[in-house]
This record gives structure tokens, sequence and C-alpha cells, in this order.
């Protein structure tokens, strides 16, 4: 049985919604969860739920990474900490995955201090999965490399497109960069040394991709540094937040109140449903020679729950066999 | 009377709606508009509006660069196209302002090579102005300068706060750094370094803001370079049209068609007025010295009309001549 380890001290309402998260996916998944952090805070907490016993231990660890903490710096100092912990027991192979919604930073300087790299990759990538019309579509990197070089975007390219095939089952996935135009001669010096790069692979590669077609489902891998990627995914969420919430408004103001309270809910679900990052779980950090998600730090028990789907994903897919494939048919061995 | 020339043929629909936009203008504000384009192309649309016939004149350029040309090539070759032709009239005082929905990046280069930039100023910043729910916001650059100084950002920081003030109304406009965090750790090292220059200015600098943060009116100004602040631009806009179709669509399904198709067009009018940027008309292309105002390709005659308005307060508030006083006070001067 595949087995995950969850950092139950990470996220805004932790370790509450990761203790229901680990619940309920004990409930529904063929996995057994190793819920990491505070002892006795956690099992208050799961007691209150209806987990399977056999599938749901605890290990204990002292000291919590706060989310603003310089990541680096609190991974060296929090030795005892739910995430320092973790992927100690990632390393020790004593879990097959690691899963936190706690401080991303301090993810993943642990994951490059603790664990490194994966053969030929210098920096890992975080990959976001969005909803758009047509299919889901990954962007990576989504904030774990901020200083990203051309050589970094071309291995971003190769993980992202293997995660869309093993993963979201596309056949021969479409991989572009982000750029602020179409034309090649458009974007910074790292994109178009990065383009030229990705030229000469067996990627189907389709050179720049606009910001405006990101959304339409039009490609299935973008490939953007984590600096421009993470502040994509921030402006997405807030314009989800927005639009949500001037909905609501606007129906309840301009209906009779009553009806229009009324009506509004069922619209409202389905708009948030078609824009909720919960459905898609976490963000795998791809490149690392482990198996990491991050989940999103306002994480409820359902994106909890799609994490650990998420994770077993990654182990049962064998994904990192396939990125160090990957890498070797890029590189020419 | 303020005399403005717009480029009758930039934009999506031009030169029809860029006409239309100018006859509307003439009726509403104070200002002599010129159109510059092919001439019996304007005034075939020109007879069919209710123009105002001594506040709108027609100045002929037989070229036109379009949308994908590469601006430095397209300006250098076509001198004749409405583009140079408006800014040579804005080089020679013949006009107060310049406007165009037409291609950026030759507008922005026309600018540079034609008129050169404001004192100390060594690169132009687009400022533009998006709602929220509090008070409009200007985010500068967006896209007129892809790999920006740390020093850049502070005059994008020094235009943007002078805009605020003399056009938006702020008193002591408050000035961001768009980050991927709000610690002071956060960013790249442009962005350190720009923090720096930024805490020895006497401007209401607040540090680094997170996207999230952008839209909930917290701030007056966000610096940015342009290729972020371009992305975030396209971003927020795929999202705006996104939401208003999801919106649409649900409403139409979920309840009986009709009603939901009556119901329907107060609330989405609402909410696509709340995230209309036609409202704030175009752009201004700060750091010039001449006075111009990109608008939007996809513009409609609301938003010509809109930007018409904004090039008259560029005029009548001497903002150019605010910016060399903001510059002198930094610089110490």
């Amino acid at each position: 049985m595949i087995k995950v380890a969850l950092d139950a001290m990470g996220g805004d309402r932790a370790p509450r919604v990761i203790v229901e998260g680990a619940a309920w996916a004990s409930q529904t998944f063929d996995c057994h969860i190793v819920l990491v952090g505070k002892e006795r805070n956690i099992k208050k907490f799961l007691d209150k739920t209806d987990y399977v016993k056999d599938k749901i231990s605890v290990v204990p660890a002292t000291e919590v990474i706060e989310m603003g903490e310089p990541g680096a710096l609190s991974v060296r100092r929090k030795k005892n900490s739910s995430i320092s912990i973790g992927i100690d027991m990632l390393k020790k192979k004593e879990v097959d995955a690691f899963i936190s919604a706690g401080n991303t930073g301090a993810v993943v300087c642990a994951a490059m201090l603790k664990l490194r790299t994966l053969p030929g990759i210098e920096r890992p990538g975080i990959g976001i999965i969005f909803p758009t019309p047509k299919k889901p579509c990954m962007m990576i990197d989504a904030g774990a490399n901020i200083d990203a070089k051309a050589m970094h975007l071309l291995h971003y390219g190769i993980m992202g497109s293997v995660y869309s095939k093993y993963i979201l089952g596309r056949d021969n996935p479409t991989v572009g960069i982000l750029n602020i135009g179409q034309e090649e001669s458009k974007g910074t010096e790292v994109i178009k040394e990065a383009r030229s790069f990705f030229e000469k692979t067996n990627l189907n590669f389709i050179g720049n991709i606009e910001a405006r077609d990101v959304f339409t489902g039009k490609i299935d891998v973008v490939v953007t540094d984590g600096f421009v990627g993470n502040i994509v995914l921030k402006v997405m969420e807030s314009f989800a937040d927005a639009s949500s919430r001037f909905l609501k408004e606007e129906l309840t103001k301009r209906l009779l109140p009553k009806i229009g309270a009324i009506l509004s809910l069922p619209v409202y679900r389905a708009i948030r449903k078609k824009i909720d990052y919960s459905e898609y779980g976490g963000a795998p950090l791809l490149g690392i020679d482990g198996r990491i998600i991050i989940a999103h730090g306002s994480s409820n028990a359902k994106a909890i729950k799609s994490a650990v789907r998420a994770a077993s994903e990654y182990v049962a897919q064998k994904l990192n066999q396939h990125i160090i494939e990957g890498m070797e048919v890029v590189s020419g061995r």
C-alpha cells in the first residue's frame, strides 16, 4: 500500500482541516497516511472523525515552521519541524511521498537540502494545475525558482510534458513559453534562449503563448519562471474570489433579496466549482529525487483529500522514472 | 482648446469605432480631435455620425502599421503611417497629445525615437488604471520596458505617484513593488535594489505588495517591470472575460432558459461594468517628453471617448511638469 506523510501543521487552518482531509482520504483511497506534527493536537481532531483506523498513523514533530518565516533559515533551525521530519521520512524511504500545505519556501529548501534533484535537473519547479473550459492545464514553475535560467525553463517543459502525459492522460502534450506576444522576437533574453533550446527537442513545442490563451484550453503545459508563475497564480486566485463576490452581491441586489439569495446559491456554487483549485489537490514539486506535493495554504479538507490522491498518482505512475527517461531523450543519452 | 491627434487606423475595429469614439468625444468634451489615417475611409465613417463639425479634422496618413508587426522596424519603414505622422505632429507641437489603440510596440518605439524621455528618465512606462472595490489603482509598467532595471522601477514609482495625485486625486498616494511575498527578503535582485532606492525617497512607499492585495484597493500605485505587468494585465482581462461567460452560461442553464436569459442581462451587465476597462480609457505612456495615451487594441467607441478625456486631463493637469518636479525632488536637485 502506498504510504504518504502529511504535514499536519501546515496551512491556514491546520491541524484541523488537514486531519479532516486525511480522515476523508482514508475512507476513499487505498493508501496509508502518516500525519506529522503535534501529536496531542492531531489526535484531538482525529478522534472527532470517522477515519479508517489502520490507514492513518501519527509521527510526532514538536516544532512548526510558520507561514511567514524565511524558508532556508527555518529549515536549518527547526530540525524537529513537521516539514523537516516529513522530508527526512521521505529520504529514508519510510514513506513514498510527502504533502504539505505549509510554508512553500521551507518545503522547497528542505527538499533541495535533504533530497537533491533528479539527474541533470538543477532546480525543481512547482507545477500547478488549473481548469480551462476544455481540459486542465499545467503551469510550471509557480514559485520554486524566481531567477530561472533558460536551461531551467527547458527542464520545466520536459517535466511538465511528462506529468501531462502520465497523470493528465494527454497524448503528445503541447508545451509553450509564457510570453507577452507570440512573435519570436518577443520576450526577455532568457526566454529567447529557452526557445532555441526547446526547438531542438522532440517535445510538442508550440513556441510562445500569451497569457490570454492560457485559460482557453489551447495548451497543455505553460512554462514560466517562478516569479511570473507565482504572480499569475495569485492574480488568478484573487480574480476568482472577486468574481464570486461580485456575483453574489449583484444577484442579491438586483432581484428581490430573498429570491436573489435562493437563486444565487446554485449559480454561485457552480462558478466556484469551475474555478475551485481544491478539485485539483496540490501541486507537485517536480525535479526532486522524492515525491512532494505542495498544497495551497488555504486548503480545505477536500483539497487535502485531493492532494493525497495526487500524491498516490505521482507514486503509482512512476513519474520520476519517466522524468529521468525524458531528460535522457533530450540530452541524447 | 486642447488639440488631440487620434490614430484612426489603430485597433481591432479601426477605423470605424475610432471615428465613432471621436464623434462621441466631440459632443462631450471641449477639445479638438485630429483623426490621422486614410482620409477617404475616415470620412466615410465620420459622415455617418453626428460629430461636432469644427471639433474634428482629418490629417491623411497613407500607411498603416499592423498589430503583429515588430515595433522598431515598422516605425523606421513606414514613415507615412498614422502612428509616425501623429507623433511627428506631437513633436512639432501641432497637437497637445496623441492617442493610439494600434501597435503598442510601434507607439513606444516612435515615441522614444522622435520625442525622447523627460529629464533623468531612461525608459518610459505604460501606466494602466484598473478598478478595485475601493478606488482605481495604477499599475506601471504594463509593457513598455521588459528588461527593467532597479532605477527604472524607481522612476515608475515617481511617475505613478504623480499621476495618482494629479489625475486620480489621491492625497499622498501609496506606492508598492509587485512581489511574490511581503517580506524584505523576497524577490529578484532588481526588486531588492529598487526597494532600497525607494526607501531613500519621500514617496509614500509601503514596500512589497502581493498580487492578491493589488485588487483589494489597498494601494494606489503598483510598480512592476513591463514583462510581469503585461502578463498581469492579460491575465486580468482573460479572467474578466471568462467570468462573464461562465456567469451567462450558468444563469441560463440553471433557471428556466427564458427567465435565466432575462435575469442574466442586468447582472451580467453590472459585472461587465465593474471589470470594464473601457471606463478608464487608455493608459498614459509616462516618461516621454510628449503626451501619449495607449488605448486597448479591442477598444470600443466608449473606450476611445474615455481615452480622449484621459488625454485632455493629461494636458490640463500639466502632468509632465509635475513629473519633472517629482524627479528633481528625488534626485535632490
